[in-house]
């Protein structure tokens, strides 16, 4: 009999991320795929995801929203709640035979505890790797609740291990994100023009000169400085005088901050070189990244992608510390002028080697593979 | 400045458990206690505990319930869901410096990610225990949620470790039900009479020639054999014939399959030798233990306070499985005829030598020195 | 095209009185049904409804259940707003062309107001009664959401009319719950054991001589008494000596008084003469009232049904004040020996008239000819 | 003793409608006022009212968030239910001897049902009043909901009545927030400079030459469109060329079109004479709103307030149809040249009379009087 396996999608990045291995488990005959968008993936705030997914080829089996306003850290408390209270009737009514969630974002423990709490088996993708901050309790506290584990390195399966996860359930598949990369970077060219295909707002860019891509995120627990942070980098794109294509951040506690930090920057200093964007498909965005001098921002997807691709990123500030990393990485401080010194190094450095740290671009097909065949059982207990 | 503590109790039996560390707390100089009553703790179907805090000289700061009927797994996960959406708005108002959370109930992760997700240091009690099932899951995800871990063994502290917590932050306290425990074994005398101070429904006991105490908790993820498994027992005690106090079981998702089987089981049999009781204070449950000849059930109080207080125990099932346990308890499985030996051998045993595995009768104390000292910091990363 | 009707079942007693008209729809060959089971419809506590719909021939789109626990009110409010949550994704994803919310429990306002809020067409049915108590602000506040309105009688249609809503959208169409009793009228006989087929608990009961039915519910704003009430009632009924055949209430704020009433009592006096039925197929209810001697309590059942059927009520307290009512009903408080007194003086008289004051027994069919064909708008303003 | 009246803020213009009752309950010697802050009020992004309560000398018993996010309409239906969930809560333990619940906002029917639904009594200002939409559902279901009536005009009242409620529990007060506006009418000067004192964003205006007030709020049926209907109003402000303050909107199921389209507009057009306002103090609005010279848009103060004032008003679209109105009022539909006509007629136009037929000035010391005086009850029954 069939597997059904219910992937639930919480926000648009963790969609790019997993895409290669929703199309697996879709094309797999032995599964049946299920798939919930949830959260902050069915807002047009943060980019519905939807339409997308349909035009991927993707059933959406349920959806439902339950991200709570609020500007403080309280609403990511409440939407959680709200979320586990939906998934609960989500999964009661689908009754999959294994739940994947992926990553960590706090919504993701939503997911994470309705399956456990309900005996479904819980795969977590993405668990293992080390970061800080509230994204870093949220993983491993999913790691703790689930009953598969499908890590992107090396070393993170080897820490899920080392928390008293059975062995014999932890797999290294390498990143999914790492197959859209593959396949993207099999024809590297930027075949479409940004600004037609997804419009964005601010100055139209000369992009035949070179750009650059920012992407930054709030960062929970530094909730307060949000603002001051994004103005920092800002500051740098606009001194560095590159077009910049700048995207918008998912919704997070601090996100009201990023926003209202980009809003005020381009109030006052309507810079000439930044143009902003809301959305993109994932293999434009990856191909957008191939053609670019470099990434800037404090997203994963400097770590990952970037690493495989080999371009070079000034990742800023603390939301990726601590995670395995390439030599395309160059690690600053949230400082005007650090961002911008370190933005200048990559343009008179020789483009970074390309590596497959995180993945050889197999990662979906594999996962896939598992799940038809690993035993799903929900009991477990520590070794030690 | 004094820090304020925020301690969350949701079942009689968690503040049963915690009471000597609550009234350390309280007492200590440097320190203000706020306790939130919340989830099956404040419903009289299980035996509201706010009376009895307020006689015990608590003041009760908040309380809220959050317990959603059902008979399937469903309820338990809505019911953590409402439980988060509540407890995000109470520590938004009270902004406490360090929340407590006990143990491993299902409602606990609520207390346990409200807190994280709002930067509030999360304090764990019991952490690094191994029981199996459900409950074993939701421990270590808590674990890896909290920044301060108060253990009640050393082995605890160790497996807490290993999971790649800071030993820093990880103190054996011991367990604070040994506290009680300790103040009880002082005086051991059964001075009450249980039915003219309690009530309870069924025959009146004889209680002069000996008595068993029965305390059964439904498995959660054996929920579908819940009521099989409470007949079994009641048809071993009902077989040994002794006296017998049968405590009624908390909520959770099979309770209604136990309650269901203690009812017809009641109508069919009308067992002469069974009482059935819903609630005691702490105090009178330790001193009807210590004057008993056995426990009979799956309560942890068996494998903690008994080992203590030296009273034999016949422990049903799996779901202290894997907990460090004295020589006083004598597993078995939810047969009636297993059960019904393993009585009868600690019937014509001598009593059991007394232990300190699980505390010296000072945990309150430690725990509340350790608040009032420890740094409360928010921020952790995995070693290794 | 055709419309597209969702039908919210929230109680057992609601989808009997409703039943006629989800047949009619789904037969309808303009019409869609689809049917949410929600609520204490869904708990094996208050009597699972599914299987019954199932083997009635009715699909199920979607069930949540959102019943919050506790013996206060405060329970109530939190399980409409849960409901709320619930019916709101539910709606989102169904979107039908109109709702159908049948009559005044208070999980009832949580489908209107989603309903409303959502802008989808709300059909409120069994509006414009009258009965005092927190029924009737319900019912009156899902009359000023609604946008048709098909009550049961003439009278009812003018007290909405005089609310403010527009003649054009009121219609007589009759209770459908009289459909049902007028299909068994045709063939009133008792044909089958009640005890073989249902259980029960309690004496068996010889019912050749005759016997009674009792049904009563805990009344919301009376909740302190709800215990005492019910006793008065037992004790009637114990000291009457017919057999008696007594069904379980429904979920609400005072049931755990209710239950615990009957726990007591039956603890207490063991009366020989009643048996407690916890569910019965509404079919065979109805047969069953038609073969009493009397039904006593306080259910709408007594004012509606045994209107039709002749079937004479000892309809007790004030749970029906209000309702127009045949010749069969006889009034009396909770008072033990009034009680008494009124089943003494039925069992005397002649039995009484049949009455068509609730419906001729084409209710059903009329309210599917009204969705198929009358406007579905939303917009609506006071005449006056 | 003392009755305690809670008073439910769930918005930054509901506060400024009720604060003369507000202190005038807080100033009697025979009540207590407890302030409850819930929903948009709390949310920095529609203008945290607390700091202004507390600088206007409120004490503040509780706060709450509740809003979901979202684009269309299911948010309302979400934050409604997660509004009952919380005020059930709050209710509980505050356990006031009435609650009073203002207009007709979605969120308002979370207090009014969880008042009820508790059965504390409910006091509602502001019933009886026309207006279509889903505000006129809410108000009206609110009034089937309350047991005591408040209402701003004799007309109100006359409807309330009509809808079936007691004449002896409603009362004509007027409307509060004419009591502000009297106080404003009494020294009318324009003591400050909005753009030194609130800031603002856009253009700087010079306002010696006489300007206009902006305030249109998104119209929850209209959702689609909400865009479009704020587009027009620009146009026609812009067209106009006298300088505007343009103030934001309420967080409503439209909003974000709302939002939208000002962004798109500022993007394309960059109007020299139009600026934009958060938030004011209600007093400052008021005296802003006297010397302008006249007010633009759909809110309801161009109704209440202004008539009192004799401020004239271009009234667009449907959101105040139905309400009384003075013969300061030009409607017209969202169509640009419409407006533009509407304004230029108004600047060669007279001034308009002032009315008292929202209110005398003495609204809100009525309300206290009655609210220590009046039986609070919740039992009631349809008249008719």
């Amino acid at each position: 009999m069939k597997r059904t396996i219910c992937a639930v999608i919480t926000a648009r990045a963790s969609y790019a991320r997993i895409k290669s291995a929703l199309a697996a488990i879709r094309d797999h005959p032995d599964l049946t795929l299920r798939i919930v968008v949830a959260g902050s993936a069915v807002l047009e705030r943060y980019g519905d995801i939807r339409a997308q997914m349909h035009a991927d080829g993707f059933e959406i089996a349920a959806w439902t929203t339950f991200i709570v306003e609020g500007e403080n850290l309280v609403s990511s408390v409440k939407s959680t709640g709200l979320g586990l209270i939906e998934m609960g009737t989500v999964l009661d009514r689908m009754a999959p035979d294994a739940v994947i969630s992926v990553a960590d974002r706090y919504e993701t423990l939503a997911t994470a505890v309705a399956a456990s709490y309900m005996n479904i088996p819980l795969v977590h993708v993405q668990g293992g790797e080390v970061t800080g901050s509230i994204d870093e309790k949220v993983r491993h506290a999913v790691t703790k609740l689930a009953d598969l584990h499908l890590t992107a390195t090396a070393k993170a399966a080897e820490r899920v291990i080392r928390m008293g996860e059975d062995p014999a359930r932890v797999h290294v598949t390498g990143c999914p994100s790492i197959d859209l990369a593959a396949k993207v970077a099999g024809s590297p060219a930027l075949d479409f023009d940004p600004m037609a295909k997804y419009g964005g707002v601010g100055t139209p860019l000369d992009m035949k000169q070179g750009y650059v891509v920012v992407l930054q995120h709030p960062v929970t627990t530094e909730y307060e400085t949000s603002r001051r942070n994004v103005t920092e980098t800002l500051q740098a794109v606009a001194d560095l005088g590159l077009p910049a294509l700048w995207f918008w951040p998912n919704v997070d506690a601090g996100s009201d901050g990023t926003s209202k930090g980009i809003r005020t920057f381009r109030e006052l200093h309507r810079p000439q070189n930044i143009r902003f964007f809301k959305n993109m498909a994932p293999e434009d965005f990856l191909r957008l990244l191939c053609n670019s001098r470099m990434l800037v921002g404090n997203s994963s997807v400097g770590i990952r992608e970037c690493s495989f691709l080999g371009v070079p990123v000034v990742n800023v500030g603390s939301r990726q510390a601590g995670r395995e990393r390439g030599g395309n990485v160059h690690d600053t401080d949230y400082v005007r002028e650090d961002i911008l010194a370190a933005m200048r190094r990559i343009l008179s450095s020789p483009r970074p080697e390309k590596s497959t740290l995180y993945g050889d671009g197999r990662a979906g097909v594999r996962m896939a593979g598992l799940l038809a065949t690993e035993p799903l059982v929900t009991e477990k207990k520590l070794p030690y």
